[in-house]
């Protein structure tokens, strides 16, 4: 990996895209840890090491509906030859009290009730006439029906081993063991373990919340009616969506006016909920670019430390990018460019492993892989520009969609991978091997 | 595929894994379709063809901050003989009132602004002096602080062809065309594209609401006393996270006790908010499985058509499960075993398709591979039953881990897969290829 410009690097620098995404990954930090209900902490990182408080099972169960018996009771038992036993009563799961099995006698017994003191072993129902006196059964009637399922007597046709049907204390896990280690990502097994466990909360780092923005007086919301010179406001709707499926909290701002004042505020009032701000818009070189104009200001008036730096990425789509922090937590920011391709494809290159990054996660990027490149002719690049192509992905193949205009967001729609075309290369003729993003 | 059983095959049937799925799949239906906001819609099916109403970019427009012109006044224009232009004023992006541009002159524009009427090209700020009367400049300073920059005169430095800079009308999509087809599952780029089209509510079928409620008399929740006999509730957490990860909006019950009148009064409160219930335990064939006796119940007294059937299946883990559907609007309801690994695994092979069946995707099931078999000893598998064993996938070869032990939760924590061992093979040699389904 390369190392990050200096951040002085000045308004000429010219940024490679990993140089700018570089300097990303070592200001942004994990957030600070919080103690969330399980359920909460879905999908994010444990900052603990788990330790098991109690061996799992907390007791000897019996893993069939059956009798719990003694070993010697049942020996050489057989369809022909039953042995008959006097059931004492039942073991219900979740029973407390437990009686006791002496020789001759049996219990019957549930699935996950405890063994009781005096049973060896378990024989399944399937294994006994039920207490019917005929052949053998297939199960127990419900013991609200028929209370006297639990008394009288039973054959049983089959031996059984000793601790036969038992799942021993501690088993699964015990006491003292290592559940789950700091770093792991909560999914459903990982929360059914915890649960288990009987951890009720986790020390987990929380969801990132995401305020996204987008800016230019020419937007208009959708479902609105579009006059002259106007279009529809599509990146503060692809980007919060974007930002939810990276894993954030993401809150939607819509669209600000080409206005440095009003810009201001609406960031400074959105502070307070935001993680981590994004805007799109208003970072080039043009007499209106907001963003620009709006968070030099800020880097001016507020906190030490804090400032927004606008550059040029060697890079297309996404050439101008802003990155830095505003305000007093330091809150990261990060610029996209207005274009709904360029800010898309910035979007996946810069702000999810942001987010990731945020998260606590290790693995912040997209997975990438080689592919042949199947298309009718060449495509072209400009040179010492890193260029990104929405293409579709099958099967270690790849073809570009749409062209490389970056306001086609009707290709984008069509596309699940990026083809990276790297800085040097110009031309890229069909059947060459090339490096692609998979947009998952 | 095999064709499901007949719902009549009677309590000895022994079902196959894939008569039951058949089963489940041939029962549940799709959702009906509702209108909802862009983000709300995030990750459901679109129902309805999309219709571009109107062109994108719906105007030409500039696709750089520069100057818009004629063609004749800046051909054969230099930095050594630049033409020199009379700046009429801005061209924002967003105007409505467009200036006119005559021959000799310039508008300043920004990008993503309507070429104004009389200009035929644009040339980008960095091929002028930018109004300065020096060198070539790297971009406009702010408008608000110079306002100077919309008047005076500007020096081009290089010619440009005719409609160079520009983004015609239409060259996005076309009004009429059809943006997203029914059946697209809505991303951010979709949702960028309809947004873009001025699209803020669609026609797509909801997210399913699922209802998970374990049962068992031994259940206490995480965090509380555990008293003798008594064990942690997973299952609910655990299928309540899952449930969200295959889509669903899922709603935690958590444990009731095994009484068959709780129980249903339960049920029976939930359904307003249930389009499929699952439970977990109370399905074989104890003398206190709750479920069984409880839905039993309910079959007979509800609506005609409502029932739930419970079967055992040639699986391991997972033999007893329940199907069928219950209360006025036969609600789907799947009552898996109360083992924690054998619902999980119950889960993802039937719960997870039936509820993206609801949600109207075609790709329900988990994805599968095959790959070698890493271990120190062969596999055992019961002859008759499919086994569904915990294992690890990592490019091309699956280890299992843990036993095959139904409760051993902690191996289940460390699983990112499961191997299939077919009925027929009641062993399974280390280096062997087989199946696995990928639990990602």
């Amino acid at each position: 990996m390369s190392t990050a410009a200096p951040r002085t690097a000045g308004p000429d620098h010219l940024w490679s895209v990993d140089e700018h995404l570089d300097d990303i990954l070592a200001t942004v930090r994990p957030l600070e840890p919080i103690e969330l209900h399980l359920l909460d902490a879905q999908g994010c990182v444990l900052v603990e090491d788990i330790t098991v408080p109690v061996s799992l099972p907390p007791f000897d169960n019996s893993s069939m509906d059956g009798y719990a018996v003694r070993v010697a009771d049942v020996a050489g038992a057989s369809e022909q030859y039953p042995a008959a036993l006097e059931v004492v009563g039942d073991v219900a799961a979740g029973q407390a009290d437990l009686l006791h099995v002496g020789p001759g006698q049996a219990a019957r017994i549930m699935t996950g009730a405890p063994l009781p003191p005096g049973a060896e072993t378990v024989v399944p129902v399937e294994w006994t006439d039920g207490g019917l006196g005929e052949g053998p059964v297939t199960g127990m009637r419900a013991g609200s029906l028929d209370p006297g399922g639990a008394t009288g007597q039973v054959r049983v046709h089959r031996p059984a081993e000793a601790r036969a049907h038992v799942r021993a204390k501690g088993s699964d896990v015990k006491a003292g063991d290592r559940a789950l280690a700091a770093g792991t990502v909560l999914g459903p097994p990982q929360i059914s373990l915890l649960a288990a466990i009987g951890r009720g909360t986790v020390r987990v780092r929380p969801r990132p919340r995401v305020v996204v923005l987008s800016t230019g007086s020419e937007l208009v919301q959708p479902d609105e009616e579009l006059r002259s010179g106007q279009i529809y406001d599509s990146n503060s709707f692809a980007l919060t969506a974007a930002a939810r499926d990276a894993g954030a909290i993401a809150y939607r701002v819509g669209a600000v006016a080409d206005d440095a004042t009003t810009l201001r505020d609406t960031i400074e009032d959105q502070l307070v909920r935001a993680d981590l701000m994004v805007t799109t818009g208003g970072v080039s070189v043009g007499a209106y670019d907001v963003v620009k104009e709006a968070l030099s200001y800020a880097a001016d008036e507020d906190e030490p430390g804090s400032g927004v730096e606008f550059r040029k990425l060697a890079m297309q789509p996404g050439k101008p990018q802003g990155f830095g922090s505003i305000g007093p937590d330091h809150t990261p920011l990060l610029a996209l460019p207005g274009n709904p391709v360029s800010s898309y494809v910035s979007f996946e290159l810069f702000v999810r492993p942001a987010i990731r990054t945020l998260m606590g996660l290790t693995d912040v990027h997209r997975p990438r892989a080689r592919a042949k490149l199947t298309a009718d002719r060449p495509l072209t690049s400009p040179r010492g520009r890193r260029q990104f192509l929405r293409a579709r992905y099958t099967d270690g193949t790849v073809t570009p969609v749409g062209g490389a205009g970056s306001h086609l967001v009707a290709a984008l729609a069509q596309a699940d991978a990026l083809i990276v075309v790297p800085e040097d290369a110009e031309s890229v003729a069909p059947g060459t091997e090339v490096e692609v993003v998979l947009l998952g």
